[in-house]
């Protein structure tokens, strides 16, 4: 970090880059106050701010030399200082740490050099649009919405159902933390509400609903160095369990019926690593139909014998995987024991707060009280669960933490909201760490938040709609991983076939065929039933889903050898096994903004298909290399697009020519 | 205006009230700097402020004495004044001048103090609240939308197909002027976007993208005593005229059938006192269907011999009135004869600017050119219109400057957006006074601003939809009379059967009779045949309909001799036609905040059938008098709620006991 100082304000510089500039007549810093209105309906909020101050602290003071300088800065000349900037770091990496010398002030606005052609991407995981630039993101953990388009007939219904139709930004993963074409990223600390707001020309402003700790800045010459300096940073995954390269987990919840249709998905020659039962713990009949059981221990009644089903599957190289989220219902025998322990988030009446979650209610395990965290881990995954003989499940929620509640640390709720994935994943990591078997437990989260990384091994990137739509189909998914992947997310997969089935919306054969030639091609291959089994289309009911979705895990187990290498560089390199196009091809700027076409590793390019009705496919190829087609043969040069055939069962992929894995890749010619 | 100072602040009273509290830890003025994005689509706008800069002014410093002070407002001691107050006026009329030290300032923000119970009304014509407390009231001309309403399936097809679905506050007739439950009214004068937010407990919050000129506070005992001055202020509209009373104006757009369409409602019993035309000028056919011609000159194919008409009619007592809006098709002859002249808007390219109406496209006369005004007034509407025989016309538009053209006047459209309905009235009521025919010619109109009072003679509700909705519907008219009428616009009216109709959405008989049993109660009863005529059901399709629309056409004319008394209450007092029940019942807070019944002056209380599928009706009746049911005789006690039987043809309507009118309304039981 260099400051240059002048009469009227100052430059900060980043390796040679203009980040911050400030002149008393174009200051880079506001603060004030806001009194924002936030309600939240189900894991959707309505959230409105009232700013009632917003100054421009116009006058700066710069003093320090070397390695640290203190920057004060107020409205005017001879005004007291309102907040003091403390600057360090070496040369490539900065801190900036926020000194408040007013208590009045919870909102601050940062405005950074932007360039003209610079491109920005991050902001956790962000499943409409990968590149940022020309749009502001709210960074606050959320159901993402079903639909997320405003003109859809489904976000609309979604909207006047239950103010669930969200919007662009709406991610399960948010986090303050950018990464700019200009080869450097930009983090901000702190958990408070935050916005990146990338509409303007010449600068990127940063809204925080609160005085950060810190701004942290580092730079790197490539972006290959950028994403292992990020990776670092926020903590790296474990390496992939090793039975999970066996082939697809299937998701079934279908009671004891889904050991039958898991033998008939093996007969049909799918490869198979585990079977996922969400419903282990049981179901709820309500209103709206069945739902999990909200306690967390395997239900005897639905799954008859399971631990004996367990260890026959796990015989066979099978592994099998529950489901758990932080909430316990008020009728579940475990909600007693942690109420009559006062592990639960307390009301304003200093009661146990209870959150209605559709015809039953659940306490908020509170994981600020380190006794609680510790329960859950211990109590609750440790022994009913990875005792029990699970070898994964699906870590759930973490979006919800209501700004209501009072929490054993004494923060206020709204700041430890976006906290709370988190903590969540740290008590899934902690169980699984406290019984020796980080690395081949595989639980998976949809919901984040900065630090998630060190924790949680997986994500997942929620809950799609059932269908090819622009903002909530299969194509986010593709955004979702390129995005949370830079921020040091190395894994990333999705449901097969979508999840959400709403108004009328059910998925088709191409739909899950699509989706699952994707998935082969991703570090995870999963299936879900989806939210409305019975009214959506399975992939054991039609023996040519089942066939392409046998062939699709015969592809994935192919490809086991190249995988494992991905793994092995993620756990050295922190980089991500799906690749935005320009992590290895920097040189090529009409790579910037690609966010349908991936790279898997460094040798694959794929190119989902993801709109219906397509036989064959367009595709992007980066300038730098020749491409091979993998089921043709054929090169294509890089620099241009190339359209291929994309027939079920052969998704748009090549593979760099020259790669060390080109016989490998060769071989799915003969799958 | 009386002005009190402490050490750290000031209060603002005005007679007793305390209108403005300002510490200097509670300041009352915020001022700043926005950078607003304004979208047009049609007339509905998608605007977004970015606010860089709202800094309190805590410090404050009075000086003078008397009839006037000066309040110098800074930041901080020590600081530079950057905006100056000087506040004068009598004991109960008060002008706050602004005067802005500093030219980068355009957003200011002031407090005005507010009680818990407070009542605020007015805002112009507002459709959906006529009580604003709770809410915040953008202010600026627009189409009011579509279903307005964003839980409605009507409202998102319009917003998806056009941005036109609109919300609660969106009008053509917005007004920064409000009146409070306080006995006080407060102007803000400016053609500036401004909103007046009600949603604080302890203030009101004023905001305006300009430093305003002034703002004026009015104070009165009472409230009759206030709308006096409010109107006395604004300007008095002329007496309706004579003609008027012979019964319903029919709106028929059926070309030269429209005569004999007329001829079949005289037979069935239907007082007419005129005939309106509004395709009196042709019909452009697009792919949306028929439209007018806008070039404003009889058409002799859709009107063979027209003025042969107008003469039979006249001689029958009937008027015929026609259309007019303030645009030119630039394929109608006085395009070229106003572009000639240069009396258009200008672009960007210093060319006559061309706006897109629907596949066709028009010229904006540019009503700050005071040639253009003068030429528009006599050359089209005098001699077009005035000389060819119309007794009236719809000035329909007024909403729709562009942003973007360069006015003669060289103010920024931004500001003269607003003004545009004014200059519009005006450009019409010179025309009719030129002619000498003020007070009987009759034009109405839906856009309308600050000063529209002086020169429209009639209001219309605009476009309703053909429906019970609570935003758009029949109910939405009562609210728009009410706040209209509370700023001084004395008569309002609306399209019997409503409007629009889109998306499957057409009127019923039902529909047409409950609005035509309003109308028999308002200043006056016109007829609309809506947007799709062919679509929707007309009052001449079916004799159930027209034997009740003649009925009520009788009951309007049957009450001439009460509505006359009115109009001279609204020339001599200003007091609107239709009031809120509070005005005569101001002891009774229980009438603070209804808005779906009214007093159709002093002594009948209306409280039309807004919903459908009702055969009886309930409503409050004011404290402190009895109240006659006219229908049945029947006496009902004030202070409490009535349910009468509301059969077709007997809308819930009751006069004063005592009334002197009491007679007349009795008469309505034998029609």
């Amino acid at each position: 970090m260099q400051i240059q100082t002048y009469p009227d304000g100052f430059d900060l510089l980043l390796d040679g880059r203009l980040v911050l500039r400030h002149r008393s007549d174009a200051p880079c810093l506001f603060i004030g106050q806001g009194d924002a209105r936030m309600d939240m309906y189900r894991g959707n909020f309505d959230i409105e701010d009232y700013v009632i101050e917003r100054t421009p602290l116009s006058h700066a003071e710069v003093s320090g030399t070397g390695d640290e300088f203190e920057v004060s800065l107020c409205a005017a000349p001879g005004q007291p200082a309102r907040l003091t900037l403390v600057i360090s770091g070496s040369h490539c990496d900065g801190v900036i740490f926020f000194n408040s010398l007013d208590p009045s002030i919870n909102r601050i606005w940062l405005r950074v050099v932007a360039g003209k052609n610079e491109h920005v991407w991050g902001g956790g995981e962000q499943m409409s649009y990968f590149d940022l630039r020309g749009r502001r993101f709210p960074l606050w953990t959320s159901e993402p919405g079903v639909g997320r388009d405003k003109t859809t007939e489904i976000t609309f219904k979604a909207d006047v159902a239950g103010k669930a139709g969200g919007d662009y930004w709406n991610t399960n993963y948010p986090q303050p933390t950018y990464v700019s074409s200009r080869r450097y990223a930009l983090h901000v600390e702190t958990t408070a509400y935050s916005a990146f707001d990338f509409r303007q020309a010449g600068f990127h402003e940063i809204e925080v609903w609160a005085v950060p700790d810190r701004i942290e800045l580092t730079a790197r010459p490539s972006f290959p160095g950028l994403v292992e300096a990020i990776s670092e940073r926020f903590g790296r995954q474990p390496p992939l369990p090793e039975w999970l390269y066996g082939g697809a987990v299937i998701g079934l919840k279908d009671g004891s019926r889904s050991f039958d249709r898991l033998e008939t998905m093996i007969a049909a020659g799918v490869k198979i690593s585990g079977l996922w039962c969400e419903d282990w713990v049981g179901l709820r009949h309500t209103s709206f139909g069945a739902r999990l059981f909200w306690d967390w221990q395997a239900n005897e009644d639905r799954y008859p014998g399971l631990p004996q089903h367990i260890a026959e599957l796990a015989s066979r190289g099978i592994r099998f995987l529950g489901y758990v989220n932080p909430y316990l219902a008020i009728d579940g025998p475990l909600f007693s024991e942690a109420d009559a322990a006062g592990y639960f988030a307390m009301d304003d009446k200093d009661k146990t707060a209870l959150v209605d979650f559709g015809e039953f209610e659940c306490g908020v395990v509170d994981f600020t009280n380190p006794e609680a965290a510790e329960w859950f881990a211990e109590r609750v995954i440790g022994r009913n669960m990875i005792d029990f003989g699970l070898s994964g499940w699906m870590a759930d929620f973490g979006e919800y933490l209501p700004l209501d509640v009072h929490l054993a640390n004494g923060v206020d709720a709204k700041l430890m909201h976006n906290a709370w994935p988190t903590l969540w994943a740290e008590v899934n990591a902690r169980a699984v760490e406290k019984r020796g078997r980080t690395g081949d437990i595989l639980f998976f989260m949809r919901a984040g938040f900065t630090g998630v990384q060190k924790y949680c091994p997986l994500l997942w990137g929620g809950d799609q709609s059932v269908d090819f739509t622009r903002h909530d189909g299969l194509v986010t998914v593709i955004s979702g991983a390129l995005s949370s992947g830079l921020l040091g997310n190395a894994y990333h997969h999705s449901d097969v076939g979508g999840y959400t089935s709403l108004f009328g919306n059910v998925r088709t054969a191409e739909l899950i065929m699509r989706w699952a030639e994707m998935a082969a091609f991703t570090p995870v291959m999963r299936t879900h039933e989806g939210n409305r089994p019975r009214d959506n289309l399975q992939l054991d009911q039609d023996p040519e889903i089942l066939a392409h979705f046998a062939r699709m895990t015969q592809v994935y187990v192919h490809l086991v050898p190249y995988l494992k290498f991905l793994v092995a560089e993620a756990s050295t390199r922190g980089l991500p096994v799906q690749r935005p196009l320009f992590l290895h091809f920097e040189a090529d700027a009409r790579t910037y903004a690609i966010q349908d076409v991936y790279l898997y590793g460094p040798d694959l390019l794929v190119a989902p298909v993801w709109q219906s009705g397509k036989t064959e496919w367009s595709t992007y190829l980066p300038e730098g290399s020749d491409w091979i087609h993998v089921w043709s043969g054929r090169t294509f040069a890089g620099g241009r697009e190339a359209t291929v055939a994309a027939p079920f069962g052969q998704p748009p992929v090549f593979h760099r020519a020259g790669s060390r894995f080109a016989e490998l890749f060769a071989g799915l010619r003969n799958l």
